[in-house]
């Protein structure tokens, strides 16, 4: 018997909830959430992918539902997978484990993972995509727009006062947001797959750059690899706080550095500059990171580097924490990013407005029409 | 018998809408709603100040309600009035119209004004306060602040990137913020008693700073007195859009300025320079215009001026238009405000957001705790 159209949503939608659980531990795979319905329409089971090379969200789902799948729906937030990795395909044990229906939000756009559906079809499963695709997708958003553009998921990070500006005039800035503030961005970091600085940040604020979660130990929370760009390879040096062993570090250099003092200290990756002149390509940082498996960036700045990762057509996505204070001087959140006159601005969409304690957070993403080519010339 | 406190907090409420219908409208009174509840508690009139010289908001309500105000319930957003103006004092009308009871929402500041209570109370009426205090009050914070500081209530507009620039790096802008926002500070100009820019921009924009509210004539909206500071006399000439004959205008200039050019043409406020050496000084101002019967201002900038009347501790209200939009180049919407480091930042507290378009308009106040001295030195 079909599921009644609002147990579906509201099956569907759960899934997507597991799913989210799996955010950041999961690269160079997608976040993926399954709930198993019985024949007579009951939650059997439910399960997510919960780490890169752990069983799959339909695995695990299959495994808590046990006979009680047979006859029963799956809802899977991804098109079932079809190919053998680490772990077996999953339409193989959606099959075996003698469900009769299965609900996909997304359509797997991996090639290496499609057909799924198909191979379900073919040995007499229903199946239908597209329920709540949408949210779905959204959920995975940074996974999919890094299958689509075969580079991380860039979203650019920023505080600042409702002025613009990051620090005051003497270049002091603890603290313009709140603590709260301060805490979601240790949450988007747990999310991430590396956390991006440039040697400007590095050099003025030595910053740590783990997730830190309260309730949760550093170990507890899914770390970022921590990311400094340092063209000349002049400015971490050993002793400074993203080299402890919180968490995994790179330091991003040009070819020709000089990087003796980090020898056996810091992996580093070597990088042609950009064309354009100023530190690293860009592009090709992001090549380097994709082939580590990272799939999301959190870029953290500061207003140099993210106005160049902008004029490289390489954000994906917009944070800002706005704090409900006026400066009137000092630094702005965005250096040149190649905008000369209004014509050229780069227009995005609010997708999203929270009050974080006495702060705004606005969310926001790169309007359709102004969208990258890939992978342009920084 | 009295009012259910259901039905009283109702007429209250609609009183308070009565009374914004007056804003822009009645300088130097405030904005005042009635709202008339006949013996058995069904509405019988309603009123509200709707210009200065008119009737008060009771004598309107009172005249709707004719006999049937007799025995009844009067509920008024301000202290009913004790004293004979150009209307006469509305205690003794509410008194003569055989009213058994008067609600009011905020006890009036004014001491020429106050009385009112203990008049109705001496002629046997029952008199209670504070009813929808906090309502009543924010909808007339221009004036209670107005009196409390005698000096105008000052409302800062600017629009801004997310970034907070106002303009690209070749000084282009139009448009950055939305059709909807734009209309937006046509409603805010038509509400003020006054719309201020500085002399930079008189000189970058001509702007004409009459308020245009669709679907009426320029004639049918409240228009505000323009004001452009123009110390040295230097920007407006004859010609400039300021000096139509859509709205009033008003000149500043310092008290040496030579004003030949503008002699029957423009009326004009000599002041003295400010102590600080830039532009004319800002509470000589607001006392000049506090003697013309204004209010309420809203100051429109630029940058340099609105920085000028944050370190004089001259705002009392901030609205932002933000678009979703990056510059990262160009001047920035707020200007030196004598803030150095991050302790001396101005902080305000959010008291409202929405979105207009695809913008976010964000209003905010000054913290309690950083509230000014009264006529502190510009
Ligand atoms: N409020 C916030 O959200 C926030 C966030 C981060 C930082 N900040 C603040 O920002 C300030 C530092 O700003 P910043 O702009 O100097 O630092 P930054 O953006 O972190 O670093 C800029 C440097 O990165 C290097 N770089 C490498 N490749 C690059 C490329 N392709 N394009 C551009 N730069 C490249 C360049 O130096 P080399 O080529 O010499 O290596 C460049 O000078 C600090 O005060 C920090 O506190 C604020
Ligand atoms: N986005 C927005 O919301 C917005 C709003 C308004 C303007 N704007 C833009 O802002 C730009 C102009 O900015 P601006 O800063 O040059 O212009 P401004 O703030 O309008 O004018 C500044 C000038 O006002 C005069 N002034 C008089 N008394 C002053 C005092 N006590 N303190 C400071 N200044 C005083 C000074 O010139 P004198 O002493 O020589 O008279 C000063 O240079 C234009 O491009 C305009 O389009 C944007």
């Amino acid at each position: 018997m079909a599921t009644p159209a609002p147990a579906q949503t509201a099956a569907m939608r759960r899934a997507i909830q597991l799913a989210a659980r799996g955010l950041g531990h999961t690269s160079p795979n997608p976040v993926v959430g399954c709930v198993v319905l019985d024949a007579a329409g009951n939650v059997a089971g439910e399960g997510w992918h919960e780490r890169a090379g752990g069983p799959h969200a339909e695995v695990n789902a299959l495994r808590e539902a046990g006979e009680r799948a047979r006859g029963g729906t799956a809802f899977v937030t991804l098109e079932p997978c079809n190919h053998t990795g680490r772990t077996g395909p999953c339409a193989q044990a959606l099959i075996e484990a003698g469900v009769a229906r299965v609900h996909y939000a997304v359509p797997d756009p991996n090639p290496a993972a499609t057909g799924g559906s198909t191979t379900l079809a073919a040995a007499g499963v229903e199946v239908e995509g597209g329920l709540l695709a949408d949210e779905a997708a959204a959920g995975n958003e940074a996974w999919l727009t890094a299958v689509l553009r075969r580079r991380p998921f860039v979203l650019w990070k920023y505080a600042a006062t409702l002025d613009g500006r990051i620090a005051a005039a003497d270049g002091t800035s603890r603290w313009i947001t709140s603590a709260e503030s301060r805490a979601d961005v240790h949450r988007l970091r747990a999310r991430a797959d590396a956390v991006i600085v440039g040697s400007g940040t590095a050099r003025a604020d030595d910053p740590h750059l783990a997730a830190r979660v309260a309730g949760l130990t550093d170990t507890e929370v899914s770390q970022p690899l921590r990311v400094v760009i340092d063209t000349g390879a002049a400015v971490v040096k050993p002793g400074a706080r993203v080299l402890d062993g919180t968490a995994p570090t790179l330091i991003a250099v040009a070819e020709d550095a000089d990087t003796g003092h980090l020898d056996g200290i810091a992996p580093i990756v070597r990088l042609p500059r950009s064309a354009g002149g100023t530190g690293v390509h860009l592009p090709a940082l992001l090549d380097a990171l994709y082939e580590r498996d990272v799939r999301s960036v959190l870029l953290e700045g500061g207003p140099t580097l993210a106005g160049a990762f902008l004029a490289a057509h390489a954000v994906d996505k917009v944070v800002g924490y706005l704090a409900p204070v006026l400066l009137g001087a000092g630094p702005a959140a965005l250096g040149d990013a190649g905008i000369a006159t209004i014509g050229q601005a780069l227009r995005l969409e609010v997708t999203d407005t929270a009050r974080l304690g006495p702060d705004l957070r606005i969310t926001a993403t790169p309007a359709r029409h102004t969208l990258p080519p890939l992978n342009e010339e920084n």
